[in-house]
């Protein structure tokens, strides 16, 4: 079987995607972040482990691959205002990560911290959600929120960096409009107002 | 041994002491945050169990009693403003994570993510540390920099999830004056300078 997998390549049969995936989700579900191992979900998914290796070349790419079929990548909504979106940026994932969906980001910067692969797959996983979070940036300077000469990039690592710690802190229920006006207004503009105390 | 640590109660033997923290910073660096077990720790530094658990009554206390032990609890210089007080910070805990001090610090991130003792021991140093930082906010309050509704609390919490962030996804090598002006200057005024690009 490993053989017949090895040979269709990079093509991917949807079944057997979807078989490893269910089995990894069950295997994590039962035995935590350290308890996934590929030969464990390959034999449990009953595939072959080349097949498993071809499609997710490490055990960090497989787990980002689980926390991915559970957070389909969204566009952010556009509200009209900077303020706006990032509330609705910080209640969209914070309301994803409630319950297990957290936990198992939560385990997986964990893991990252520890193992090189699983920071790797992050990485790359990162990359991708602060592209989302600069094209909202980008969105507030057609607006002619920003100054122009601002720096979405660093804009949008600032929106991470808070919901990293909320995540990494237990803080998922603090205020998504106090934490975008935070970050929104500056620090010697901030105005502040009730749901911000 | 152990009854005679117990009965003197709460009252710190300095060489028990350093001969406890000696041991558990040796197995850390042998055996990494897993390996630290409270009764590993206990035979090699030759006290009592019942004298460590009376000191540190968790593994995640005595993690954070190591992490305090490398880093002194510093004030925060005042240079006058609070771009630059921030960039100190920034510039002073980056310096301080690099090498192995950083990665015992993420290690007990990670760790606090799946041990409930860890994750209180270091909510208890991150209240500490917030509480340095507000300091440095109402700094810039009595300087007139903040508006005088600005929420110290709020401002020093953005600080704490950058150093994090930046701790977490190996962006020790950031500029720190650059991430006091993000953080400080609000993105609608931000006005972006060469080290920032």
């Amino acid at each position: 079987m490993t053989e017949k997998r090895a040979s269709i390549g990079a093509r991917r049969n949807p079944e057997t995607e979807t078989a490893i995936l269910d089995a990894a989700a069950e295997i994590l579900a039962e035995s935590g972040i350290s308890g996934l191992r590929m030969e464990a979900v390959a034999k449990r998914a009953r595939a072959g482990k080349a097949t498993l290796y071809r499609w997710w070349p490490t055990r960090g790419a497989l787990l980002l691959a689980l926390y991915r079929r559970r957070k389909p990548v969204a566009a952010y909504p556009d509200t009209g205002t900077l303020e706006g979106d990032l509330t609705a940026v910080f209640a969209q994932v914070f309301a994803h990560w409630h319950g297990e969906t957290g936990q198992i980001f939560r385990s997986i910067i964990a893991a990252a911290q520890a193992e090189p692969d699983v920071a790797e797959a992050l990485a790359e996983f990162r990359e991708e959600r602060l592209a989302g979070l600069r094209e909202v940036v980008a969105r507030a300077g057609v607006r002619g929120e920003l100054a122009p000469d601002a720096v979405p990039a660093r804009l949008a690592e600032a929106v991470i960096a808070m919901l990293w710690y909320k995540l990494l802190s237990g803080g998922l229920g603090d205020d998504p409009r106090a934490l975008a006006r935070l970050l929104c207004q500056g620090w010697s503009a901030m105005k502040t107002s009730p749901d911000v105390l």
